[in-house]
């Protein structure tokens, strides 16, 4: 097993972040060849998205898309901290993802990358737990 | 390892239950120190979102933006049991989390609490199944 | 632990497969008695959703929200592929489902069924990997 933070800042207030070269390298330092590997985004205005990173085309319309779904400014916890649009995405995305490690590397398939969810940035400190389990 | 359910009532048709305090009891009588916890939902209408939990404000936003998204009775099952709008609601939120132990507890940033997702109550019996895998 | 994948095709742009029957098989194949089952879909404009399963009006429902909520063809992404829409829809339901393995089966309710969701078919070859942990 391992366990380990990867811990970076965000430069907006929304945008996507790839992870993936990170999470691949803590699976490789794991020495584990099968098994699982959970990436968990510590913060309740972010998450973890499995999506193409091929250019910066879904990454935008993913923000786009949650901004159009998901308006700014409407809601309860807006008279308290401005910032329930960020709490609704990060709920309906999610903070964990699990992807199973074969011969030693993440599942992804071709066009899968993984990414933080920055809603509620900037931020000088986030923080994603990867913790590989296996044999 | 270790594997156990809660067991509660939901007394709305709709609202989040926080099992927060119950998921960490169950991490702590693992004694696991590092390692998973998955916390799963057992039923089609109900699922877990991890979210703030400070007052009672983003609770009611993620039920309120549910709703909006999702309206009642314009859907095929409807016209079987009347409840498609929960299945939609569960389906979307979805009934796992799967959270890094770290330390015996688990990972919870600050504002994170684990809440159940009642779609479809009220309810006399849901069950979550909270597993603790590590070392 | 077992780790095995699930091949299929897929005959339609869009659709849910249920593979409830598949997972169930490799879990007793695993032999584990207690413990998590991951299911991860392999393809960013695929996802895998846990729903009911007794008729296909649930899964007809959950077609026609997503289309109704991710319109197709009014993306960026669409300049290149023609398929933001499946990719939005992918990440939102996400790749990944962690079920508890109980007494040796999964631990679904009597309505949970899995579905691998097809956002960009037809497809002659499609891959769900299925990883059991446990004891």
């Amino acid at each position: 097993m391992l366990q380990e933070s990867i811990i970076f800042s965000t430069g907006q207030r929304e945008g996507l972040y790839d992870i993936t070269a990170k999470v691949e390298e803590l699976v490789k330092k794991s020495k584990i060849d099968r098994g699982i590997v959970t990436v968990y985004a510590r913060g309740a205005t972010a998450a973890v998205m499995i999506q193409e990173g091929w250019d910066q085309s879904v990454q935008n319309d993913v923000i786009a898309f949650l901004k159009r779904s998901i308006p700014a400014g409407v809601w309860d916890h807006d008279r308290q901290d401005g910032n329930a649009d960020a709490h609704l995405k990060a709920g309906m995305v999610g903070p964990s993802e699990t992807i199973p490690v074969i011969k030693g590397n993440p599942g992804f398939s071709t066009w899968q990358n993984v990414f933080f969810c920055e809603f509620d940035g900037p931020r000088s400190k986030r923080e994603v737990v990867v913790t590989v389990v296996g044999e």
